[in-house]
């Protein structure tokens, strides 16, 4: 685009300095004076009757000052946001169904105390049988979790919907391919776990000091659960330790902490342990996906069924809407005319599931990916000839209803292929493999009549600017990209663009950044809206100090003169302090964006419609060695093209695809929660093994840019999706190289053992 | 005023249950996690030049974190509000002028290391003739405090201003009258001294948690003199125990606190004991009042000069305003014609003034209507009958511009007549009496541009509202009775008004609470409008939902309706919510509301305009007993009629009559500061008398109600003007007692046994 000074340039966070010296303070490093510690008692088993709970030899123990249990609560279910079911409570009423979950929870001077006094609390359980796996919990003889059927969440949970006709299609398609592909439990792993602070002040308005992604909408839904109204309820953001989606769901803490808060007089901070995190807060779920994909001989899709069952542990939430985040993505990378899309959401005795980097997409796409070079070698196309058959393209909709309005794909496939020297490559060296995947996410999605974003624009008595914006960061650098657009309209540097930490009583109420994405597309059209707006008002500001028309004005270096005589100019700090105090009915420059993007709320039951205001895709090659004798992948070379759209910082965008492979080749590899009749084995940093510097391979990030005409400049959202396709990548480079197919993640070294055995 | 249901019904103070309950917290209750603690080196001599600092010892001392001396600082003197002579360092440079003059700071672990850092710190002065006295300090060969002659304020501090042709009416008046009256030192006395906490965030920003009275355009000032940008400051308030102008001027605490909090990297807490509170900081001046007055022989005065002498101190800070605000007020209570107004600031080696409890009003007050009892004795006319000749009306605009558009002085004096049975009290009885005074004082005062108020009024989802405004609570009960004035107009219960601690990042800029009343006339207008405004837009936002039109509107019970079909209605918060959610541009419904008072700037040569909006009126009457051996006076019993226009809450109007009142018992009989060659003899509130219940007698207060045109439902300011007629009606009482006239406050027994004496 011509003419941007800032936008497209890669620039340093605005949160650098503050963060590696060390002075940004986290949730988890807040105090706040008189503040107690809370712990939480957590069930042992799986699915168990509370017959009673003793915490009397608990509340004597010197130094705690409050215990609860669920008779301090409502006694009724947390609601949830996205209009999910509320069933789970607080605090466990009188049956627990999964490990970890909230009995009782202590509020002590000091966090030893805490776990002390926890431990002093005597639970009398009734055991029931447990069931753990979705498939088995279907079974007729299963044990009943919940009053439903065959543990099947019903409802909108159900999914069941075609397009076209898939029946015919598979009959007229010249070959049909059926696969089953699983993913498992994975934790997000944000490097600081759920940490609240609740404290009444002494109007009785609650403050939480907390990390959660999604304050404004959970904030009426906890005030709900304690039985006072939102506005009750002001939330105070510290920086936070990376999102992923991962805190966007669980309410319990806020309540627990609340009401000990609440209890005992006395703030109260709430923190868990990694332990704790690991095992009771909502990893990212399994993913079983029956794939059945029907073909012509010249390699052209035809038809497609996918049906997914996933466990969604002792409570729901909002999985419907996973379940519709993993179907959607995975129908829209290619064309496809004819597409039958089920979902199973099912309950078992494990920890509830939530959304956690990139939400439901990885195991359709990880499916759909592998069965294309499963299909490719069948009729002996070459996987990137194939994909580029096939391709979604811009201007589609999709069998789906998305519509899509520019596609890098093409592109970027080519991109990749060219860097990596496909051709080359692919001829057949021992035990090195490639493997090319592709992936598509949203940049948002839509909930509710308003989807979108406010925010303010203010210019100050000296000049500078504030930003008032509900969005807010968590470490992916969107304060950084929205002040850089800010700091684009009204040409000011951006050094002098104040963006505060996020509070729910000043702020304007917004989605949030959830969703892989929302804020570049939505928020950045917000605050570049704002700001032309603030310009709109300063010019007419200057229009009067000038004796001018502000259409004959322009603005640069932080003045504003009548075009072609710079001579004469007014600065933005003079305008500003003159409107605030140097007239009658005194005035601020304040400008107001909204922006709620064209996008459609998606009919659960059809599950179509256009749902997100822009698509995002990838195209990655993965370079793997393969030892034979011990099974042992090493990945040699990771290539990821992304489009995002235009580029608003290059740093920062490749700064997630870096991070979004990274994690993806954590998930492909060995990363994964060890669960045993529903007690997680490997809750610790120790045993659970995340991938670090040394795991990662060279990684290449490509931008194939498009211009989107819904987003700021032309960009799309980035977020953690950019890791979608290594999964696949990985998978299909495993079998290029030693020839097994691996269908189950992560692709352990035992796992390739067993296939190559099975091979021979 | 008809239909009013909440404005006029005296109501409790909606921060009352916080405060009993002990759960207010004031700035002196806060604490910010790893604060450190602050003490600074005072000078123990009136007048020296510094030589040398050593600070070495202090630094060595463990659990110091930080000593500062000038040399952290601009060494730039720090400028004042109202355009004062920017003439005092932070910390003092290379001299000092009084003791308890700023020489050094540290930030410790704790107060008492803090202290003894202080202690260890050496300074080398060399010691300069001194002079205290203004008189004294005017005559050629006193010692030089700064570069100005005799010690003589010059320029707009020096008044010089006549009105009419007073030499000639003096001459053409039967009696003329002249007479020397002084008062003295007297101190503030909050019961929470000076408090501050400075805190860099990680940003950089500087966060103040202080008690500041003036944060608005304080901080601009502390910035300048910390080298930054007045929008890298934030002001939070918390709970303040009293205003009374007090802090309202020193900003060197701020440089300190924020110097150290720099320099040790950590927050700072700054407090002052209450021996620094009452040595070094800004006490209410003497003053020395030359009163000549001309009188016809019929009782009608035609002249008057009035010439005060006051010391200012080492440093003059804004002075010249104290100046204005003595002369004026005491030239508006009764007519006359011709007037001289003289002023004369002279810098002392004492601790500079300030504002203290309705300002420079108290001397002249004292002396003109000391006086006014003197010639009616001499004329033979009974003091009230002779007020009542002179005093002015509404309609008036007084000889130096007042426009008097309202005044209660009529009513208050003859309902305060009644009351007391004036007649039958004025027959003697051996040593007891009754006397009689009136007073004037302002509801707000301009400066600059724009002297008003803005506020912001919004209506939550909930159908709970929230104000924003500048305007700070200081316990006067300013926060309920701006809530009163909105529950009003929105017709909600005081309960659902929520009304924020002042945050400067947030709040709208005012001019704040000074002046003995600004925010009911002028905040409460803004308010007002600014409920008026929301009322507007929900209306707009009803009538779509009711299908009507918003002239058609009413609104009661929190929900708006057609009018005559109560039936069907919208609650507030459904339309809140639908404005704020339910649709595609989403709005939040936030009434703005600015006042800016019809007044003048002050011409400060002519001392002539129309500064306030409206002018407060008072009649009390004081009866006493006098002990003619002892010369102790008892106060039997007092009266005091105010005409602050409308009362709107008259429980909180009345506190403020008593708490006037109280006070000025205290200064006319006992309170002051005893001071010996610069140094303050009585420094504690053992030493220092304040009145106690003990002190106060039976205090009636009536209310003399007049509807101002300007004011909301006719009310103008109340503050604690309302004192300033109980000294010379304590001092006339006296003299109806035993006969004896003091024209020095406070009247000790030694005073009126020195004056029986010459009597005899």
């Amino acid at each position: 685009m011509e003419g941007l000074s800032i936008v497209g340039k890669s620039t340093q966070n605005i949160h650098a300095l503050q963060k590696v010296t060390g002075k940004a303070q986290f949730a988890s490093d807040l105090e706040v004076p008189r503040m107690l510690h809370a712990k939480v008692l957590r069930s042992e088993h799986p699915h168990a009757l509370i017959l009673n709970i003793d915490t009397s030899k608990a509340e004597k123990l010197s130094g705690v000052r409050a215990v609860i249990t669920a008779e301090d609560t409502l006694k009724k279910p947390v609601e949830t946001i996205w209009r999910g079911i509320p069933d789970k409570h607080p605090i466990a009423l009188d049956k627990v169904r999964y490990i970890g979950e909230e009995i009782a929870a202590v509020a002590a001077d000091d966090e030893l105390t805490a776990e002390e006094a926890v431990k002093l609390i005597k639970v009398e359980y009734e055991e029931l049988p447990a069931v753990f796996d979705p498939e088995e919990a279907m079974k007729p003889d299963a044990p009943k979790i919940h009053d439903v059927e065959h543990n099947i969440i019903p409802g909108i949970w159900r999914t069941d919907a075609e397009h076209g006709d898939v029946e015919k299609a598979f009959k007229d398609a010249d070959y049909v391919f059926e696969d089953r592909f699983t993913t498992h439990y994975s934790h997000a792993c944000n490097l600081e776990t759920t940490v609240c602070i609740a404290d009444y002040d002494s109007s009785g308005k609650l403050i939480f000091w907390e990390n959660s992604v999604d304050p404004f909408r959970n904030k009426p839904l906890v005030a709900k659960a304690l039985g006072i109204s939102g506005t009750k309820i002001r939330v105070l953001q510290a920086f936070k330790a990376g999102g992923f989606g991962h805190y966007q769901m669980e309410l319990s803490q806020y309540v627990i902490t609340a009401l000990l808060a609440k209890k005992s007089g006395r703030p109260v901070r709430f923190v868990n342990s990694r332990d704790e995190e690991l095992t009771a807060t909502r990893p990212r779920g399994p993913l079983i996906t029956y794939l059945k994909t029907g073909v012509k001989k010249d390699g052209i899709l035809t038809a497609r069924s996918i049906r997914l069952v996933t466990a969604l542990g002792g409570y729901v939430g909002f999985g419907h809407i996973m379940m519709a985040t993993s179907l959607l993505p995975a129908t829209g990378t290619y064309r496809c005319p004819n597409m039958k899309l089920q979902g199973v959401c099912v309950y078992t005795n494990t920890c509830p599931t939530g959304p956690s980097r990139s939400f439901g997409t990885k195991g359709p796409q990880f499916a759909t990916e592998s069965q294309l070079d499963i299909i490719a070698d069948k009729l002996g196309i070459d996987p990137l000839e194939f994909r580029l058959k096939n391709i979604t393209r811009a201007g589609d909709t999709t069998v789906v209803g998305q519509k899509i309005t520019s596609c890098g794909l093409e592109e970027g496939l080519k991109k990749v292929a060219e860097h990596v020297d496909w051709e080359e490559k692919r001829k057949k060296t021992p035990n090195k493999g490639i493997g090319l995947a592709c992936g598509m996410s949203h940049g948002d999605q839509r909930e509710g009549r308003f989807a979108g974003s406010v925010a303010y624009v203010k210019v100050l008595e000296d000049g500078s600017i504030k930003i008032n914006s509900g969005e807010f960061e968590w470490g992916q650098g969107s304060h950084t990209l929205l002040s850089m657009i800010v700091a684009e309209e009204l040409d000011v540097p951006l050094e002098l663009i104040e963006f505060p930490h996020l509070d729910t009583d000043v702020a304007p109420y917004t989605l949030g950044p959830f969703g892989s994405g929302r804020i570049t597309p939505t928020a950045g059209q917000a605050v570049r809206l704002a700001a032309i707006d603030a310009k709109k008002k300063l010019f007419q500001f200057a229009a009067n100090m000038l004796e001018a028309n502000p259409e004959d004005l322009e603005l640069a270096d932080q003045k504003i003169f009548v075009k072609g005589s710079e001579g004469i100019s007014v600065s933005l700090a003079d305008v500003a302090s003159k409107a605030k105090l140097g007239q009658k009915n005194p005035e601020e420059i304040i400008g107001k964006g909204t922006y709620d993007p064209p996008t459609d709320f998606i009919n659960m039951k059809m599950l179509y419609g256009n749902y997100s205001q822009s698509y995002v895709f990838t195209a990655q090659a993965a370079e793997v060695s393969v030892d034979p004798e011990t099974g042992q992948v090493t990945l040699l070379a990771h290539t990821a093209a992304v489009d995002l759209g235009k580029i608003i910082n290059p740093m920062a965008a490749e700064g997630q695809v870096h991070g979004g492979v990274a994690t993806e080749i954590g998930y492909s590899l060995f990363e994964k929660i060890q669960m045993k009749d529903g007690q997680v084995l490997n809750p610790s940093f120790t045993d659970y093994k995340f991938p670090t510097a040394l795991d990662i391979p060279r990684t290449k990030a490509i931008f194939a840019e498009t211009e989107c005409p819904n987003g700021p400049y032309g960009a799309k959202g980035g977020g953690s999706f950019s890791g979608i396709a290594a999964n696949p990548a990985i998978a299909n480079a495993v079998y290029n190289a030693i020839g097994v197919r691996i269908k189950d993640l992560p692709i352990t070294p035992e796992k390739i053992l067993e296939a190559l055995k099975h091979k021979k």
